[in-house]
């Protein structure tokens, strides 16, 4: 069987997305640096003005459409367009006809952690009619497999910092990795990456560098992809959302170990964990403060 | 001169904020753990439904009055009455007179990181006027002993991850340890906190796990906090606004290691470095994965 190629990935070298900025570090000694850019970016729909979003913006697109979808746009809107006017710092979304979508918004709840507001009402209406893919599996020869091919990608995160990291994945293959300021934005680009490609979600596995929060769960079982893993925690109502949706929940993975708290029964544990190695210090990027702490020593010129 | 005591701490113990939940590890085998529960806590502004935040509900009184007063209520809006019905997950805060507030959030950005949709163009503006202490200090001796004080204390995070936490210092000493599911929340609990004891802000250190994005660097500034100090990276534009409202920004602080990017004239750069702990991996908590899987050994048991 052909394994996918990496398809998308986010390019540390490209200028616009980071800025040098001169400091001092701990010796009081003048430091330069690179940080993360955020920009403003103020999504249309139809004419109508939805949210401004702070983003990295290198996918304005994806980000656009990924957002209206994890917010409870119909995945039977038919999109005419998506135009994205860099000068204006305007990305306008047109469906074919007007959607309830602007309604839906004004009930909007605060998601824990990283939060947009997601219309949760009618985000747990949706929940009751998913059936996540019951065959499909991970291996966790596959898992191990994949975290040190992630974890091996260039990655503006060891750049400078301040950003999450999502990838789509299949098998022990990455497909598509994104990072962004939140690690919403960076769920939202690849949702919006999917719809534009008409990929499916069935076989593919999802991972994070965030928490595994109820908002998370919920984004991901939209998506339809039955797998979500990542390095960070739980918290106790993800858990539970992921249960109701038989959604395979794997948190706390890193080196060899993790804990599945739902949707255990996808895992095939064929991995030989004597050939799995402990996580070294290499490792640890993809994970805020710590490697951040670490490519300050690297990446700076004092 | 006596040293202030540490008056707010979260309480593991607190059988409401963690929840026991049985999964598999990565040997397949039967594991117990703790997980965060968030709660939906909604907010009412004179009668008047404002926002659900999913939060661990343990100062719903604080997180109230700091969103309002964060998101851009006014300090001169004389609040009359804070009340929190359990039962219902509502928190009502009634005003003097009706406040402008619904109509700012009808403007709303979303901020990069954890977001609320702060209404920003109103926030800017405050911005201008802020005058933030010119003669406040931040000793580096003060710093290190601060930082340990803090990895010391009881923490949620430790117990069951997922979780932000912020401290409101003086000197060398934490007065106020909060943590919450979104690191938001915690620095919201920390303003109403402030403004429900009268405290006077002048004279304070802000320490955070979260990244220094514009958000957080907007709500340190309407705090009138003059140092904001984060284990975590920076974005360009929290650096250009702290750099305009002369906030000391201080960030991927670890161990001896930081780097300072605005407001450096406040540090005074008196530690013996020689005497510093580069941090060790006991150290390493308050900081998201990392932390998180090596308390997977410990907390969790088999």
């Amino acid at each position: 069987m052909d394994m996918p190629l990496l398809r998308v990935q986010p390019d540390p070298a490209d200028p616009r997305l980071t800025r040098r900025v001169v400091g001092l570090d701990h010796t009081g000694a003048r430091v330069e640096t690179s940080v993360t850019v955020e920009r403003p970016l103020t999504l249309y729909l139809n004419g109508q003005e939805i949210v401004t979003m702070m983003t990295i913006l290198d996918r304005p697109e994806d980000l656009a459409l990924g957002y209206l979808l994890n917010q409870g746009m119909r995945r039977d809107d038919a999109v005419t367009g998506v135009e994205y006017d860099e000068d204006l710092g305007v990305v306008v979304v047109r469906t074919e006809r007007q959607t309830d979508f602007e309604q839906k918004l004004k009930k909007k709840t605060l998601t824990s952690g990283c939060a947009q507001g997601t219309a949760f009402g009618d985000l747990m209406e949706d929940f009751a009619g998913v059936k996540l893919a019951p065959e499909a599996v991970l291996r966790t020869s596959w898992l191990y497999r994949l975290l040190h091919r992630i974890n091996t990608l260039p990655s503006l995160y060891l750049e400078a910092g301040a950003i999450h990291g999502c990838a789509l994945c299949r098998q022990d293959q990455p497909v598509v990795y994104m990072e962004d300021v939140g690690r919403h934005n960076a769920v939202d680009k690849i949702a919006g990456w999917m719809f534009r490609n008409g990929e499916a979600p069935e076989d593919t596995i999802f991972y994070t560098t965030g928490r595994l929060t109820s908002e998370m769960v919920i984004k991901t079982v939209r998506m339809g992809i039955p797998i979500l893993v990542s390095r960070s925690g739980f918290t106790a109502w993800g858990v539970e959302l992921a249960r109701e949706a038989n959604l395979t929940l794997i948190g706390r993975c890193k080196g060899k170990r993790f804990v599945a708290l739902a949707g255990e029964a996808r895992i095939v544990f064929d991995a030989d964990l004597d050939y799995v190695p402990d996580e070294s210090a290499k490792h640890w990027r993809k994970n805020s403060a710590d490697a951040m702490a670490r490519q300050g020593d690297g990446a700076d010129a004092a």
